[in-house]
């Protein structure tokens, strides 16, 4: 019989607005980029409870944070984490949520004297949100054996500083090897930051996987033109390319239906002068689908309607793959807990894949995983109004914890 | 009887590179924008070149110039003339090959010891260009009495300077009244910024008038969200209205034929971030069509369609119109006199409109006003690339003295 633990919301409240202190925006919000001077006093801040908590803390070759808590018997630990780096004007909940969540349950799990059977880890990653090195989710994807260690920490960021010399600034470059540790199982508390669950007034997401993820960039290369003076049938137009792909990726997403989406959020032309036919265009189109053999349809579409665009238009066009993820499935098991939870719990609950990346996928190929997600308002992300109800960051943090406890437990 | 005159090419080309020194730029190409010391000492020396043809110069009240060769019998003069300021990466052609082709016709007249019945008159505009102060053919405008005078020279750059006292201080802001001058007509060459004399072969353009200007900015207001989290009929996408907008008009221009060109050479996305929605987005459409009715439509098509877009998408666009000028129609038998001397002399020739505005238009409304284009080498305009033949450019020269020699011998 497993001894459930009861965790304390407000505590749990409190800690992400200490947090949130750090780095915190005038009117709200945070900018913790990752290896900044706040993301490191983030970091101290986050390393000091986890003492306080008597975990043990080990920083690993790529900055990432675990603090264990030992159980009865030895081996590997159950594992919970995100991360608490920030875009640069994010907010209190993204990442935070679940580490600061990890810690209370370690906290309950004190205050009730409950030693469970495996081991427990809080841990989280570095650079997660990928806003100042690239790419995202790098700390666990090293962590998890997906990125090479040197190739991580060789990445610098705009100003040329490296993540090693910024690991190494903060005192963070520890000595514990990457890709040394298995966890029995991973689970991860984020918020939606998305529209869904708010939408359909649910208090829980479990989350049945990570939509692959496929961007591209185009570079378009036409003749800057007069736009009075040249016929249309005479026009290399780069900015007319631009548009008309953007138009078409939504058309395509429209047409397949299901998980399918489709965003252009860049397109920058060159002159970008109201009368003049653009020279140059660079757009992105960021693809994504739950489904690899769609995904790689939408992507097969996109490659076709851009070569006949090309030929069409008397254009250069380069394409360059940016990011591509496959699809990420979650542990059935774990993902039927997280539901089977949190209506045990009261809650509403529904399944739903992620849109974003998150660090839980990059163990899904490692150890059984899954994910808790809680509400968005408005669904906004990445933004300083980011927010999720009290109650359901409750909801969130107590099924988080009953699953992670029952796992521990050996249930 | 008139007595023509043979102008002398060379002695024009080398007018056109000397002048091209002025603001020349490394590996080819001149920026004199309006009203800069490069303008000014272009000002000086073509000032100086009228003096040694013994022209009567004066300045008006916006810095135009006008040089006057008397006739046998006083009255209004013929006139010619254009610009030389420049874009700031533009060539040396566009407006220059049409003053200093008015010098070279009067130095031609006064060579051959000919006098004119009525006067003639070359003169230069100010900033007809509009790269550094809007409105374009704004001294022409001024001139012509279809902007006023005050609201001209109030008029400042990018760094508050004004057009009074940027004049002032290039020692331009002349005496001589504007809207003074009713000349009996008015003749202008120019370069014809675009591809169609060259894609067929034809060495004189006989201009039918100019093109009406139709310039509306959008600025779209979405919602920026997650580019994975959000489904898509969710969204409130100002990028993808910005597309949408840019493609409708090319489809337009397309669906209507004839002489309707659309362009959207602006498009700015905020954030810009390849994985969010964006939230603003700031678009151009440029619309022109020979026929104010036809234009009209077109208005009106792109204003339903953006109304209905905006409701579909859940985005507020404001629209705003910075340009609108009606189609220009030039006197029809200065038009057939152009294209029957072009023919005289031996050269190809077809009627066209303009699809760029010129300081003719602004004559048009008030005397017998035409224009002849010569070819513009692969139709590039507005770049230092910007070339014509010299052989086009002597073509051009001689039908503009051939016109002008016979209208200011009453002919």
């Amino acid at each position: 019989m497993t001894s459930l633990v009861e965790i304390n919301a407000q505590r749990l409240l409190s800690r992400i607005e200490q947090l949130g202190q750090i780095g915190g925006l005038e009117g709200g919000g945070v900018n913790r980029l990752a290896l900044t001077d706040s993301d490191g006093q983030g970091r101290d801040q986050v390393v000091e409870w986890m003492r306080e908590l008597k975990l043990a803390v080990t920083i690993d070759e790529i900055g990432n944070v675990v603090g264990r808590r030992s159980g009865r018997e030895p081996g590997p630990p159950v594992m919970t984490g995100s991360h608490i780096d920030t875009v640069a004007t994010g907010g209190l909940y993204d990442g935070n949520l679940g580490v600061l969540a990890g810690l209370e349950i370690v906290q309950s799990l004190n205050e009730a004297s409950i030693e469970t059977r495996f081991p427990l880890a809080v841990a989280f990653f570095t650079n997660e949100e990928g806003a100042r090195f690239s790419p995202d989710m790098m700390g666990s994807a090293v962590h998890q054996g997906s990125l090479p260690l040197k190739a991580a920490l060789a990445t610098t960021d705009k100003e040329g500083l490296s993540v090693e010399s910024e690991l190494a600034r903060l005192g963070y470059l520890g000595r514990t090897p990457v890709n040394s540790l298995r966890p029995r199982a991973f689970l991860e508390l984020h918020v939606e930051q998305g529209p869904v669950l708010e939408q359909r007034d649910v208090d829980i997401g479990a989350v049945t996987g990570v939509q692959g993820i496929s961007w591209t960039e185009y570079r378009i290369q036409g003749t800057s033109n007069h736009a009075g003076t040249t016929p249309m049938n005479l026009r290399h137009d780069a900015g007319y390319a631009a548009a008309a792909i953007a138009v078409e990726a939504r058309a395509l997403a429209s047409r397949m239906g299901g998980s399918q989406v489709a965003t252009t959020g860049v397109i920058s032309l060159s002159p970008n002068l109201i009368n003049v036919i653009a020279r140059e265009a660079t757009m992105t189109v960021d693809l994504r689908n739950t489904d690899e053999t769609l995904l790689c349809e939408a992507e097969a579409h996109m490659h076709q309607f851009v070569t006949k665009l090309a030929r069409q238009e008397g254009l250069q066009i380069d394409s360059q793959v940016l990011a591509r993820f496959a699809p990420v499935s979650f542990n059935a098991t774990l993902v039927d807990a997280v539901e089977d939870t949190a209506r045990t719990r009261g809650h509403s609950v529904m399944r739903l894949p992620s849109g974003a990346g998150h660090d839980a996928q990059m163990f899904a190929p490692n150890c059984p995983t899954a994910m808790v997600f809680v509400p968005s308002i408005g669904g906004i992300s990445h933004n300083v109004r980011e927010r999720t109800e009290p109650r359901h960051i409750a909801a969130g943090a107590q099924v988080l914890a009953d699953v992670t406890v029952k796992l521990a437990s050996g249930g």
